[in-house]
């Protein structure tokens, strides 16, 4: 059985410290340097990622960028951000010149990501973007590329990659204690309220249930299994063809194949609340998380019982692992670079293709 | 809350009263008429239904059919059927003359079940038979139209359609309790032990874990969301050729479309213990069950909460059941007719067709 103390010795950041930020020198002595990063879009998830960046130990806000000026005079105030570090959307290329910025976190609408990692690259600055990583594998690609052009990094909002359950998981897989990883089950799900959403605009969205939710499912039978999908098969069904308008994906199940034969069974939809359930099955034992991908504590079991590590709020910690990667050159045991946003995309066109072909679709990754 | 004793009085024989042998007259008084059944096939799943049976109220095992005459003389002796109901494979159509046997229960390979249903049937006596009902819907058909021509019912071992907590879930279904039902995940398999036996022959068994096991979930996504599915997609994949020979699946992932707009997403594989798990999952709310068709209890909690029905030997139930259905011509809340067992047949077919071509299969029944 882990403990605690086990649980965060394993992590590179000693995250029990919450440090006040006069104490910021201290601590910064004790955890390594501190990541400076920009918020880019100011609105819900935003927002939960400022106030669980307020316990970090190796990052904080320390820029703005939105196109709303009471936001930015709000948000100052609320997260202690000079004025001269807040930007608006036209004149935020100014930021190349401001060293108080190490990265920006782009946090709208999917379609807006690449335009806006093209500027923050080309400003010089560490591109961290929320998932989906772009609308489709053809703009994550040209993301991967201008960031590599620039020699800035490129990290994907892949908050569960540093969940304690997922990866303890991942750990006793990796240990053999599953035996042979044949399948997964991944649902994931939520009924979607408001219809004028930019969630279900198909040009600022990308798609439907599938770019918002079922990515998780697609990342998570990626990690959980521990390979990338060689096949897909999808079904789409729709039953409410008024709010979810041509394009905009309702109900998606899809089948993925990996190399070592296991087959992961999943679903992604808009219409049914509170599906968040992974499970791993193999040859000698099994995983389950439900909630497994939720803002809130991820529960778990195995058959070995409960997994009992501690809740941290995940972009707390997603926020100082990044820190450590983007400043430490640190590993992450599951990645959260480009390369790996974009296969989930690569995946994702496969599943879009197989639900409107019927045909199983083999996915080739760039 | 129901109580046990709103269940037993849901049913139509009061099986808490377990006559012996003797008080048998008096017992059919209070229940109604006993039904007389045969086994044909005295193997091990014949020794569960006979134990079960031991409790029956209505139904009591009367007549023995086996090929092997030292199982005859020892079932004979451990459940009271007098030697001159006893009968091997060569000389039970003798049976038509017997009127201690009302109805045979099959129980045999797969692919005995359509031979043995055309005798029995052209006996006169009505016929049991466990699922799979026959190898194929053609089969199926045949064992149909012969019962219908011969006078007799045809009746198929579908155990979970008198199980309390399914009852209930589909009670609360129909009460619109989970508001639109628009999803259900099926898992089922285990791992399949001697390779000699004769699950993993195909001419015995008509393919593998689909026939075997997989069924449950055909047919459990059919009795849980209470229509009949529209189309399917099937991937298969193999993991143990040897173990698993060309013909007979190892793991079948398969999806069922519905004309309401749910869909089914299921699992069937003979190389991963404990799946046995059903989820539905509607606008409203959601029913799980955990065992959801194994011999022992069966474990159901839904958005309401636990489901605390008694547990009673389901073939126990199955058969009083079944003797109210022959004798007194009740009808069952879910359908174990042969038309029922077709429905499975068709799709299983369709299943297999699906997982050969990569193509969503159309269904089309009878």
């Amino acid at each position: 059985m882990h403990t605690r103390r086990d649980f965060l010795q394993s992590l590179s950041a000693p995250f029990l410290a919450m440090p006040l930020l006069s104490e910021l020198n201290q601590a910064e002595v004790e955890a390594g340097p501190t990541l400076k990063v920009a918020l880019l879009g100011l609105g819900g998830y935003a927002n939960r990622v400022a106030e669980a960046m307020k316990t970090c130990t190796r990052a904080r806000i320390t820029g703005l960028i939105s196109g709303t000026p009471e936001k930015l005079k709000d948000w100052s105030a609320r997260f202690g951000v000079p004025e001269k570090n807040c930007y608006s959307y036209e004149n935020y290329d100014a930021i190349a010149r401001n060293p108080d910025i190490d990265a920006v976190y782009i946090i709208t609408p999917n379609s807006l990501h690449l335009p806006h990692a093209l500027r923050v690259a080309k400003a010089g600055k560490h591109v961290i973007c929320e998932k989906p990583m772009a609308l489709n594998a053809k703009e994550g690609q040209q993301m991967v590329d201008a960031c590599a052009k620039a020699g800035v990094k490129l990290l994907v909002g892949y908050r569960m990659h540093f969940e304690a359950k997922t990866l303890e998981i991942i750990r006793m897989r990796k240990a053999g204690d599953f035996g042979k990883v044949l399948f997964f089950n991944g649902l994931s799900g939520f009924r979607i309220g408001n219809p004028t959403q930019w969630r279900l605009n198909r040009e600022l969205a990308g798609g439907g249930s599938m770019m918002d939710i079922g990515i998780y499912s697609v990342n998570g039978a990626r990690y959980m299994i521990g390979e990338d999908p060689i096949w897909v098969t999808a079904q789409e069904t729709k039953t409410d063809p008024v709010k979810f308008k041509e394009g905009v994906d309702e109900t998606i199940t899809f089948q993925l194949g990996f190399p070592g034969g296991a087959t992961a069974s999943c679903l992604s939809t808009y219409s049914l609340s509170n599906l968040d359930k992974f499970f791993l099955d193999g040859t000698n034992g099994f995983a389950e998380l439900q909630p497994s991908t939720g803002y809130g504590p991820i529960m778990g079991r195995t058959n070995k019982g409960p997994l009992e590590l501690p809740h941290i709020p995940h972009q707390t910690v997603q926020m100082d692992e990044m820190a450590a990667i983007l400043l430490d050159g640190k590993e992450p045991i599951v990645p959260v670079d480009g390369q790996e946003g974009l296969k989930d995309l690569v995946i994702i066109d496969a599943i879009y293709k197989a639900a409107r072909t019927g045909r199983r679709v083999d996915i080739k990754y760039p």
